[in-house]
């Protein structure tokens, strides 16, 4: 058992643009955001991942807040009878759902299904809760677990259980259930862009790829370094259909009752494997310093016994948590070299290196995980006594040079295309998100999968008149997005 | 359906003294904590309820984080075999478990537990992540939803599915497994008393009312007004237990092999069961403000179409919540009595009622939910300019009272008794807490519990020497205090 003892080694990751997927699970596994476990389809979410839910968490929880919404809680299961309900909805979910025959030593009349999401429990209860419309609008959001039988396992982008936000509101009125579900749309685009750092185009989905049971989807999407899109966040405008399905009435102020018009949104811990795949490099993760568990780690280097370096680090650490800052001091034995290629790895945007020479000089010095190290300055000393005014501005420069790069990738793979054949190779070649007018047939779209691979991921206005579609020649209706997708 | 438009009734509650159960359940239903649900044995936390669970995870979370702890968390389903590696934690749970034996239109090969609790499967996970003595302590805590098949329904207190929050932690040596759970213990003591205002006994259970698996179990225990204990959160240290069942391993700095020892611990959403019992009056709740969603309600009063009101109050607490406040405006059309009905049976410690006189002579009249309106200090009338001042200094003298008032309740139903026929008639009437020298034999606290439903709930050291055993008169070996619990 001596190895358990010796010098840890370096953990080492492929090369990203050799491999992408490969790069993106060891990155997950050995920055130790995720565990495999013994539960097929399931991850642990480890503390530093945790970390980075946390993060998401707090930022869309105080954007919900400050759009009105209020937090609430559902059971876990559900009755199949009320499952059935809504028809579009459980043939959409019937093949994903894990269900629950036994109790104890008891077998069940009816089975219970693990949320596989929960319009159909929230739906149910808004028809006990809502009885005139100045119950209306009502507007809950749940963090909860929920369950989809899965196959196959990808941290964050596909596992059985999986974290998530799930926002429910009822309305009075098409028009107000239209306006709340591009609200949330906007509140996702503005969380992507500027926390996560990661540049989406918002839009509409095409019917094909719509919620089941949705009047209207909108998504964001996302496009990973292997030029396919990442939907990483949905908002659905329901129309009556839920409403009719559960029962959802009102007395409106003419006296008539009414269906209420519902919308369903969601954000899950899928945003965060957009996030890594993104701005990730070959030394590993770079986190966004908005969504980093640890902004800046300290790292003492200790010369010939001199161990000042440790005390300097301690102390200026906690002067930083006091004023805010999520830092942290790396006291443990290895040499600096292995704890800057773990504090790398783990993508954490400043490390401040303190040494025998710094602690008499009192300064400190300051690497940028965003840079190359080749890069003159990602590397540069200051005062120590100036931390705390250096650190947000490079905290903040760090954060607007990520969506910077991710949004130039964005830009130079997106391609505008008139010619059919153009078109289908760049599909087929996953060269990013291929931009044409389309004339918005399911056919088409059907066929375009079948060569390519590729599907709709939003839709937007058509701008000027008689464009046909550049798949089939029919007159076109919007201009869309196709990808090959996650 | 015009019933729906005619001015809302008054919510009415049962008397508290007469009937505890009815009161309480209709105080948790009125007041909008909950809603039951149509998925037996789950109830939904709605909203209201929602946020005093908040108030709870801020606080503890606070707590943890502070003691070094992080958070993660871990999968829901745990395969069976899993579940069958320690034999006196199987056989303590397997009456309670939710199996899934089915997923999507696939019959498993082998059923999968939903967690009634984690030991297992984070045991599993620390067994993978920890090789040398350096990986300790490991110090994770989850916050996470979790099912336990009970056929009885009570909010908070009985549930099938119900939220908590469960830390699980492993150490190199025992002293330091045991350290780490009396750690804990003491927390939660605090918790409960300092922010939940909820006075406890804390102390070490009986080998009968052990934790399945545990070396020792810590608790705290509260005394609720019909005379029975509520056990308000656990504290278990495992030992070696579960690390023998789930091979948790590590190199010590002796390079020899050890087994960790391993703690956990967990508070629920019970713990909101017992605060709103313990406080709760006639009128309905009265939460500490420490944990109140909403610390202060505006309530505008508007005289033959005078509505000043509405805006002075609108301002004033737009000031309020920049300070920090959390405090809402009442500006639906009701009455006012109405009104501050209905914000009594939701417990808020303040209402800052704001008339057209008090426009004019820039005051607001402050009630006292902790008081009786008999009271002529219930109410005062105070400067609105000198609301941010005058707020904290009443909040807190309303957390003290809440906290007074229920410290008297325990002191006073507390019954430290010598003689057997007295502690028989006490515990069989749920007088309270009673308070005897106990020999601390098993066939002892059964036959207590056969005659009177009575158990222990928590020991202490006994003091002084050679003392008999109040029940049997073996020699004591303990202090015990016994009640009837839920």
């Amino acid at each position: 058992m001596s190895e358990a003892l010796a010098p840890v080694v370096v953990k080492e990751i492929p090369p990203k643009a050799a491999d992408l997927s490969a790069w993106y699970t060891a990155a997950c596994l050995k920055a130790e955001l995720v565990s495999y476990s013994p539960v097929r389809g399931c991850v642990v979410l480890r503390p530093y991942g945790f970390g980075l839910w946390e993060n998401l968490r707090t930022h869309l929880d105080a954007r919900f807040k400050a759009t009105g919404h209020e937090n609430a809680y559902f059971p876990l299961l559900i009755p199949e009878s009320l499952l059935l309900k809504e028809a579009e909805h459980v043939e959409g979910f019937a093949p994903e759902v894990a269900w629950v025959t036994q109790g104890g030593s008891e077998t069940l009349s009816e089975r219970l299904a693990i949320r596989p999401t929960s319009e159909v429990i929230i739906g149910t209860m808004y028809a006990q809760w809502i009885e005139s419309y100045r119950d209306l609008p009502i507007l809950i959001n749940q963090w909860a677990n929920v369950v989809r039988w899965e196959k196959a396992t990808r941290p964050f982008l596909r596992t059985m259980e999986f974290l998530w936000q799930e926002g429910h509101t009822a309305h009075a009125t098409a028009e107000e259930g239209r306006d709340e579900t591009l609200r949330i749309l906007e509140l996702y685009r503005d969380f992507a862009e500027n926390v996560a750092a990661v540049p989406v185009y918002a839009g509409r989905k095409s019917a094909g790829e719509r919620f089941p049971g949705a009047v209207e989807t909108f998504a964001i999407e996302a496009l990973m370094p292997d030029g396919r899109a990442l939907q990483s966040g949905t908002s659905h405008d329901l129309g009556q259909n839920f409403a009719r399905a559960y029962d959802i009435t009102f007395v409106d102020a003419d006296q008539q009752i009414k269906h209420a018009y519902t919308t369903s949104w969601g954000v899950s811990w899928r945003m965060l494997g957009g996030l890594i795949m993104v701005h990730g490099d070959d030394r590993g993760l770079r986190i966004p310093p908005k969504m980093a568990p640890i902004e800046a780690v300290f790292v003492p280097i200790v010369r010939s016994g001199d161990d000042r370096a440790i005390e300097v680090c301690t102390t200026a650490a906690q002067r930083l948590r006091q004023a805010g800052f999520r830092v942290r001091v790396d006291t443990r034995e290895e040499q600096p070299g292995w704890k800057y290629s773990e504090w790398d790895l783990r993508g954490v945007p400043v490390r401040i290196e303190i040494g025998p020479r710094d602690v008499d000089a009192a300064t400190a010095t300051l690497a940028r995980r965003d840079r190359d190290k080749s890069d003159k300055e990602q590397r540069r000393t200051v005062a120590l006594d100036s931390l705390a005014e250096v650190l947000p501005e490079l905290l903040s420069d760090i954060q607007t040079s990520l969506y910077a790069q991710a949004k130039a990738f964005l830009e130079s793979h997106t391609y505008v295309v008139q010619d059919r054949a153009e078109f289908f190779k760049l599909c087929k070649d996953r060269a990013g998100m291929v931009d044409i007018a389309w004339c918005e047939r399911a056919e088409c779209e059907a066929l375009v999968k079948a060569e390519t691979s590729a599907t709709t991921r939003v839709l937007r206005p058509l701008e000027g008149a008689n464009a046909t579609c550049v798949v089939c020649g029919e007159p076109a209706k919007v201009r869309a997005y196709f990808a090959q997708s996650y």
